[in-house]
């Protein structure tokens, strides 16, 4: 079953996305005020509270099937020498991933979040975006779809994660072309590349975006983005129709899902930033999104873990919300 | 079973203890860099998971047993006006804590940690540390014992964290006393009290310093403390001589601490600062510490909240560390 035959297509779900139920917000909003703490006392927690109240539609909710959904894919810009580790390692960590093997899932199992891996395609990686378009329409319509269809429709929370040598140098042409400004500022060292091959990867930036001109949110995620990328797309907006938030990772992460918000405004209201990591574009770019991260622990890993490692704070956040004792219930004196 | 019968036994302790358990941390060490994800990814996870292990005597620890223990005592200062709160909700809220409807019951859930509660005397509030000492020795002696008693021997991770209405005027009072500069520099809002409210706080921890010009740490927790502070000091040292990590809280848990860390240096090494309040002092004092908090979220409750919320994060950590597999395990190259 295709949802989406085309990037119009995708567009138009975009265009007809909803917001937050707004009794949901205001009677948690209520109750916030109600319960046995000074006001504002639990800082963030609160709001976080009453955002996820919002988008599941339920001023008392609960936490209690997290999704963690990890997208790999293979990159033909890695021909160029831009990461410090072989294409073969993506396939390998999805090997390690099923196996149970990778940080992310010691963090999902810690999160109480089931994990689900899906490998696109990679033994065919996208085309090198230093000459041309990353992917053809049927290739980004394609993830697209398999992001979308990856989503539990009974998951109460997501969090999208993704491995793929190369993909920082994706998410740094993407970055560049959706904002502006100079490729080095968006490119970082990703896994680890030295001095030299940091500059390499700046060039390679700059030439992928002269090779790809077109400037259209979702054209750019074609040109300039890779499979996983364009899942995590999917899989972000497909959690918006089924009232799922979503917790963002890194990134690549990131940089997929600007391409929703510059394509829709709103379109990224039923996220949040779950991390700030040591990619040093990274905060750059939540600032573009107006996200501020929840953790900024000097991660740097992508496959979801900063995303999946949230996961904790937005339950702490909810327990307190709908676990705690009014002032009344608890007979304790307001001040 | 009293440990302690005076203020120089406690001070023979802290002066008697012992590092980390070195070959722990080199092969924790030695694993870390084994595992598969680029040297570094995990940030501050990697050096958290070391840090553990270090303490534990462990290369590939677990943490299965977290303790929450929240100390509640009443302060003469409240006759001062210090507080938005009247001392009643002291007693009110250990009421909350007991019937699980507080946001530590909700925090402490989510962690998988137990939570003991200890009222100490709140029918008899400490004296009024503007006219002189807050404790005799027996009173801090009793603290302290109460807090050294309070941990489980088998405990694997602990948070301390307090109940008292006032106590943000002795972490202030404490504070300037341990470190010197304006009474205005570490004296906050508290619980929420308006500029005049403020102003007179402010007033009343330089009249307590005048009160109380014994400039020794341990006097000084005696003279400007609490009973609840001094029990966290007490569980705080006995966890480091049970091997027990300790996750800090906020800016009361913290003042407490800087106790022991001003007696005898290394004293607080088996602890970690969880959170950073929106108490303004509380950065200011874990720059004094030496402590890097973990989390940043505006929470400003007490009650072991940032500390608790801050335990996924390490077990997270820990999990990542003694789970994950290595390179080699995993046929992963590594680039």
């Amino acid at each position: 079953m295709q949802k989406f035959t085309s990037l119009d297509d995708f567009r138009a779900v975009l265009n007809g996305f909803n917001g937050p139920d707004g009794d949901a917000v205001s009677g948690a909003r209520d109750r916030n005020l109600q319960l046995t703490k000074p006001p504002g006392a639990l800082g963030r927690l609160e709001d976080l509270a009453i955002w996820y109240a919002g988008w599941r539609g339920d001023a008392r909710p609960h936490i209690e099937r997290p999704q963690v959904i990890i997208f790999a894919g293979n990159h033909g810009v890695t021909a160029q020498g831009v990461s410090a580790f072989p294409p073969e390692v993506t396939a390998q960590m999805v090997a390690n991933f099923q196996h149970g093997g990778a940080a992310i899932n010691q963090l999902a199992t810690v999160a109480g979040a089931k994990m689900d891996v899906h490998a696109l395609e990679l033994d065919n990686p996208t085309a090198d975006f230093t000459t041309g378009p990353a992917m053809d329409d049927q290739a980004v319509v394609d993830a697209l779809n398999i992001g979308w269809q990856a989503v539990d429709p009974n998951a109460d929370l997501l969090v999208t994660g993704e491995m793929g040598i190369g993909n920082t140098t994706s998410a740094a042409a993407i970055s560049t072309a959706l904002f502006g400004g100079d490729a080095s500022g968006w490119t970082g060292r990703g896994t680890g590349v030295d001095d030299a091959g940091l500059a390499l990867k700046t060039r390679v930036v700059e030439t992928a975006l002269v090779a790809n001109p077109d400037r259209d949110p979702l054209e750019i995620l074609r040109c300039l983005g890779g499979r996983e990328l364009a899942a995590m797309a999917g899989a972000i907006a497909r959690a918006r129709v089924e009232n799922i938030p979503v917790i963002l990772d890194g990134f690549i992460c990131t940089a997929a899902a600007a391409t929703l918000h510059q394509a829709s405004p709103g379109a990224l209201d039923h996220t949040i930033a779950g991390h700030v990591s040591a990619e040093g574009a990274h905060r750059n770019l939540l600032q573009k999104i107006g996200k501020e991260p929840l953790l900024s622990l000097g991660m740097r890993l992508g496959e979801g873990s900063g995303g999946a490692l949230a996961i904790g704070i937005l339950k702490a956040a909810v327990a307190c919300h709908s676990g705690m004792s009014t002032f009344a219930e608890a007979g304790v004196s307001e001040g």
